[in-house]
């Protein structure tokens, strides 16, 4: 039973890895989407979220599975409460991807990234990139030191998600109100990307020390 | 065995609709916070938010507890697995009505609503209250008509909040990019509370009806 335990656990773990995966292609195709205005790009981005959802659902499915036919207690069902979740938190991580292939939509042919904020946006598309993979790398190795670079990554996000604001509430700002839009909304995207990750990172860490971190929700603008 | 699990399932209903029931409170008070640029009214949401989160987290463990001791199987798993959702989606509906408080404080003493669409957040409020209203009810009484409502409130904010954009994005908006900047954030806001409520109502269908709906996020803008 423990084996059989075992082994249903790798599975969830590899289904993270690969959902994790599929996040990572999404927002590195929503980011150059939203940076060049190329909207076949974002269609594809669009339509693959379906994707993503299904093999959420798919994993969830046998999260319950488990539960239902090995009945693990204390640490073990924690374990897979945790999939659940990490598995949503992954869910919403493509659907922000989506939501910023859908920016790059409504605007085209026109920009989506508003005038003086490419450079900003270019770094923190890098970011969520960079974070994605690491998850993914994360749930494979469980490797922790890669969930203190998230964390890390994901105060930069921060750090540029604040600037984003400073830029378009301040003095200089020429923006029209759809740039102002597009701006806020995109930064907002981008921002809660990376803290969904640092969620699902937080419960990996479970995974691999036992340590419970309760859910907590960083504040945001 | 039966009659225990029975209780257990009573215990995380009556703990839903009273963390719906400190919901409710919050977006009455955030969104009268916003309307009226009430600082100390939205001091009182921020604080408040915790305990929510405290009430969820309490929720969990009761579900979890439940898992471990009860082991259930087939449809009462799923319910017990869906009342972990349910906690999730009714502590994101806490978190938006303490977004909507913070909009409120950083532009005290300015008004948060922007001029111009003080009617329409006025309705996306109603709205929300009473959708929140309607949730508490809802996970009390399994009065299933009580869902349609919300599902047709939710349409209601949903067109508002495209009323918002076409308003900011038209021809006649003469708001600063502050004006731009709140009017997207709290618009978002109203939306997704909604989108949380019938998340969370369409779970509680699966508790009365056995209709097992699987997550869908709304397309948002």
């Amino acid at each position: 039973m423990r084996q059989v335990f075992h082994q249903s656990l790798h599975d969830v773990q590899v289904g993270l890895a690969e959902i994790a995966d599929l996040v990572t292609i999404a927002i590195d195709k929503a980011t150059r989407a939203f940076a060049n205005s190329d909207v076949a790009l974002a269609e594809e981005v669009i339509a693959d979220d379906v994707h993503i959802d299904e093999r959420a659902v798919a994993l969830d499915e046998l999260a319950i599975e488990i539960l239902a036919r090995q009945q693990p207690v204390a640490r073990d069902l924690r374990i897979v409460v945790s999939a659940l979740r990490m598995s949503a938190s992954l869910e919403r991580m493509g659907d922000m991807a989506e939501h910023i292939a859908q920016l790059a939509r409504y605007r085209f042919p026109e920009r989506a990234v508003p005038k003086g904020l490419k450079s900003t946006f270019a770094r923190m598309a890098a970011l969520d990139v960079e974070i994605a993979r690491k998850l993914a790398e994360l749930l494979r190795t469980q490797d922790v030191s890669l969930a203190e670079e998230i964390r890390n990554d994901d105060d930069a996000v921060d750090e540029l998600h604040v600037s984003v604001f400073e830029k378009v509430l301040g003095e200089s700002w020429k923006g029209e109100a759809t740039a102002t839009v597009d701006a806020t909304l995109a930064s907002r995207y981008h921002e809660r990307f990376a803290d969904h990750a640092v969620s699902v990172a937080k419960k990996i860490i479970y995974l691999a020390t036992g340590d419970w971190a309760p859910d907590d929700e960083p504040v945001e603008l």
